[in-house]
């Protein structure tokens, strides 16, 4: 079961909506046309409202229709109504751009926009969210795992173009085509983990793991403190993952699962410095300012990390999509206030699963930057 | 201006809008949330439809909010507002999340999902819809052109992250950022072009035109009808086209503006056979059977082009997204209907400006398939 909403608008010459005789033979125009594909529709309600006025009509099987007149220029249409699995839609797509059509010929109207039938309430929601806040609806076609975390929602969802993919609190974080995602992050080719030694602040999808061990590194910890991601990927995202999650350790890796700061406070304590930091935890947040709890997490993350790499290691992380501007300008921000200061460079990728091009940053000790 | 549509919706447990009673119980504590988001907002209609009830709310500036109680346990709750460009909104990005997590804990349903909000009527159309008819919300910023000519509705428009980009009639055609889509159709790098005669079908954007010139052929037709696809194409897409819309020929290049069909005829009536034939006009339509004007159109182009194709000469051209396998299967199916017998390969390929996978069809005479 679903409800299915059908967004429809048209701008029309406001002289037509300017008064109510106008709205009244606007709206007279408009249900002509609706009836041919809405069966049994009657009109149930208006209402004045500011600006212009609210018509609402019922039809066929609770469906409901609300008509909203902006005397500005402006219709909106929306069409809701409840629809089992098994049953065909009240208005197929075919049938949509057809009742475009109609509006545009009937209303005489110079500009109409129907979108996509959107699905509400349905047993996989296929709606996500770019990192500009874009709507954007995935071919998503199955929910194989699905559990909230002590500390997120974990979920695995299937995706007819991208396989498996894992989503936390509703964004998307990694699927079986973003291989792209994890070389540039580690910057495959131009980086030689050979002989290293390697710490990841979260990465508990462990496909970062995985390529780093290709590398043959001398040691890498990975510190991820959800045991659900884990065990959810281990099982459900193997392509990317291989054993490592299943196998936790091995002669040059191991996983802890536990704050990641417990770790690197235990390093700095010890003196202990390593060759790389992966910064694969939270993306960076989107605020007007970097404040709340998240920046200052990501922040305390940041300072701490470099007290516990080599004067010529490198911090390599991702930052956010490249559309967000602001966002990845209060990180680097944030970057120039580091002390001992840090100087970065910047890679770009279209991340398959993301829809969108991704930044992310190689930041080592300036002092090195010639290096 | 833009009218702002906000599209939530939550699960409850159904026995709790089981009856009149329970309804009223909901939506009064669904009401008290509301309120904390949209100020001065009062009930102004109620109406009993089937399988539930709808109340609609009125709001500050005209704001509208309309409420959706499926007695099978689902609500949808449409909040509608306009907005001048100058005016902030009346619920950020940031209290929309609020919004949805208050639901959460105060309705006490486990799921509930509120959509980035959808822009309508705004100065630029920022949805376009993906092969399998999904909805996308592109980061348009800008629209450089848009005038209906005798073909088609020619737009260009600017992406922050595609650069200009073509859309006929709503359909996204080609961007800056899609060299990936010329040089598959044109399998650049398998296919060797140098001293071959080429007739091109469509190609009005000019970039399959510009990049096979460089692979130095003896002579491409192009053969475009939409004169005005081809003047916006030359000047807001030079850099997939560089000058050769401009200059119309050149001395191993013409393009003929009028339909292909009399261009093919006149090499039918001339015995003329050319080396490749690019087939870079309308998609293949989507449908259930192959059958309505384009695919009517579809099969006569390909029967036709076949006629002044060499014996050894390919077919090359576009298919439809990845993930449209029926559209895909019937196409095929249509060229296993061609006489003499036809043999085909496909590729695939990202194409940033369609967010999608898509196939390219490389098709020769059975005959020399082992050529």
């Amino acid at each position: 079961m679903s409800v299915q909403t059908l967004l429809m608008d048209f701008s029309i010459d406001p002289a037509r909506l300017g008064d109510e005789s106008g709205q009244k033979a606007v709206f007279s125009q408009l249900e002509t046309v609706l009836k041919d594909y809405v069966p049994n529709l009657i009109l149930a309600a208006e209402v004045a409202v500011d600006g212009g006025s609210l018509k609402l009509l019922t039809g066929k099987k609770g469906t409901t229709v609300s008509v909203r007149l902006f005397d500005r220029g402006l219709v909106t249409v929306n069409i809701e109504y409840y629809k089992e699995d098994s049953e065909e839609p009240l208005i197929s797509f075919k049938n949509t751009k057809l009742l475009e059509g109609s509006v545009r010929i009937s209303l005489e109207c110079e500009r109409v926009k129907l979108l996509p039938t959107i699905k509400r309430g349905y047993k996989f929601d296929v709606y996500l969210t770019s990192s500009d806040e874009r709507l954007l609806e995935y071919d998503i076609d199955n929910v194989v795992f699905d559990e909230q975390s002590p500390f997120q929602r974990v979920q695995i969802v299937h995706s007819k173009s991208l396989g498996n993919m894992l989503v936390l609190d509703d964004l998307q974080n990694i699927s079986e085509a973003d291989l792209i995602y994890t070389e540039t992050l580690m910057q495959r080719g131009k980086e030689n983990y050979e002989g290293k030694e390697i710490v990841i602040l979260g990465g508990g999808d462990g496909a970062l793991l995985y390529e780093l061990l290709k590398e043959k590194p001398k040691f890498v910890w990975m510190l991820e403190i959800d045991e659900v991601v884990m065990s959810a990927c281990n099982k459900h995202l193997r392509p990317i993952c291989g054993d490592v999650l299943e196998r936790r350790k091995g002669p040059n890796y191991e996983i802890i699962v536990e704050d990641c700061m417990l770790t690197i406070n235990k390093f700095i304590k010890e003196g202990k410095k390593v060759d790389y930091i992966f910064g694969d935890l939270t993306d960076i947040p989107i605020s007007e300012s970097a404040c709340g709890e998240l920046w200052e997490f990501m922040i305390t993350i940041l300072n701490s990390s470099f007290k516990i790499l080599k004067p010529d290691g490198k911090f390599m992380t991702h930052g956010n999509g490249a559309t967000s501007s602001e966002s990845l300008e209060l990180y680097e921000q944030e970057l120039a206030k580091l002390k001992p200061a840090v100087s970065f460079s910047k890679s770009r990728a279209f991340v398959p699963s993301f829809l969108e091009d991704w930044i992310f940053y190689q930041i080592s000790f300036s002092a090195n930057n010639g290096a």
